[in-house]
């Protein structure tokens, strides 16, 4: 059976015959549902009942038209193995625009919490936020080809997903010791920031294998005692943490337990009249 | 300056005049990315310099377009508060085949776990699969209209988090006391099912407001004692727990300390071999 006999004999099963519009609308949701996954481009001429110079002519109308709105990177890998696939990746202006944002809000006397924490919760708490700061990271982290993401429970736990989500990869949550596990676990000590106590971490065995790249995000990095202990941690598992992205970093203290990492935002401190000074970081203005 | 001018003025700034498939495939996305949210016309043809009538039929395209895939519902209020929405509507069968796909891959010996628990967190940990079940969720309470979505830490997060992203409306974690909290809050005592101990949970005073409409989402349920506890917190807040939503119900206890609530699976028990049987809802069964 030739393909163009079968795709007319798709057709005629159908009510009508797909508009470009509406294959592109069929095409966008695919590739959005699962970022990075390689779509074969005969799995929608299938689907769509359509030619394969036609559905590679709706990907080349779709790749426009997100570039043009900053929706993400369409890539068409050849070969083999070949296909198209979203590389969810934001617009630098987009992302600066967001920090800004978050950065005026969280600005605000009302936000300041006893031991030099800011209260975030709120905007943590807004998914279309969340999945902007996700898509952040996604962005910003793109080369380094996660396997995994690690958070730490509880705060840093949605925009951890979000990020897992934007790279197609599962999102692991780090318990604190003591706590219930499934499974025999690996579990490490080390010193919060916050607290400056010994705290413990722990991870399920079987929740990270060996040679896996892990990108650890959290809501907030203080004295980086957190990050430090998830290296710690992974180094157990022999994976390895090919990045540390947070929400907001705090400037104070200088020296950090871990040098290499990425924040969105910075919490300078506050100023005289004792407002907190949050702004958009020298990595997010540095993003191209 | 008439809106036609302002259109034709606007073309001249853009690169090319967008076409029907472009346009479709932006409004799609803005709908998309805020369920529920009432978008004006006047802002897309705005934005895509085009005529309101153009837009119009944009619209209606992308309707039926979104029926045909099971994408959701795309509807039109009329009035001066007008504009298009995106109601997230899983399709009845998508819904069934996801309850099915989870429950196939939950009957496995390997996932029982000491107390009667499965083991679920590979699952949870997949954002797409994630997403799947907060869409479901949000089909299934769409007439329940929330104003929030409460989720218990840690491990039901994900999928509060998705479900609220599905209705567009914050995501609050309750906290186990006796961990860290922001300024003054509520804490109530309730009977874990699991362990049959006393426990407390607690939630800040600023995350709730008086009459606001909560929808309580978990992982598992047994003994129904936490989402006891949730109601009764939320007679505290002044505030109505409209659903009760979970993952996996166990069969046992047939009596649980809350009557009304949503499962997408049951576990049913272990059969004689051993094996855990997990099958789809009589509610997820009988959705139209």
């Amino acid at each position: 059976m030739s393909p163009e006999r079968g795709t007319r004999r798709e057709r005629t099963r159908r009510p009508h015959r797909l508009r470009r519009g509406e294959r592109m609308i069929a095409i966008a949701h695919a590739l959005q549902s699962e970022p990075y996954r390689v779509h074969r481009l005969s799995t929608f001429v299938e689907a769509l009942g359509a030619a394969k110079s036609t559905v590679s002519e709706d990907v080349a109308s779709l790749r426009r038209v997100f570039e043009r709105f900053g929706l993400g990177r369409i890539e068409t890998l050849s070969g083999a193995t070949g296909g198209v696939r979203l590389v969810p990746q934001r617009d630098p202006t987009r992302i600066r625009r967001l920090a800004e944002e978050l950065a005026a809000k969280l600005s605000n006397p009302a936000r300041l919490l006893p031991g030099g924490f800011l209260y975030t919760s709120d905007l943590l708490a807004l998914p279309s936020v969340v999945e902007q700061v996700g898509e952040a990271f996604a962005t910003y982290f793109a080369d380094r080809r996660p396997d995994v993401v690690l958070a730490m429970e509880v705060k840093g736990i949605p925009v951890a997903f979000m990020t897992a989500r934007a790279f197609h990869v599962p999102m692991i949550t780090i318990r604190r010791a003591g706590r219930v596990t499934e499974g025999p676990a690996v579990t490490v000590n080390y010193v919060s920031g916050s607290s400056r106590m010994l705290q413990q971490m722990t991870l399920p065995l079987r929740a990270v294998r060996e040679g896996q790249r892990v990108l650890f995000i959290d809501d907030f990095v203080r004295g980086g005692g957190t990050a430090r202990g998830v290296v710690d941690l992974m180094r157990e598992f022999r994976a390895e943490v090919v990045g540390v992205g947070v929400l907001v970093a705090s400037r104070e203290p200088r020296h950090k337990l871990v040098d290499d990492y990425f924040a969105l935002l910075v919490f300078e401190g506050t100023d005289r009249r004792g407002q907190p000074v949050v702004r958009p970081s020298d990595q997010v203005l540095a993003i191209r």
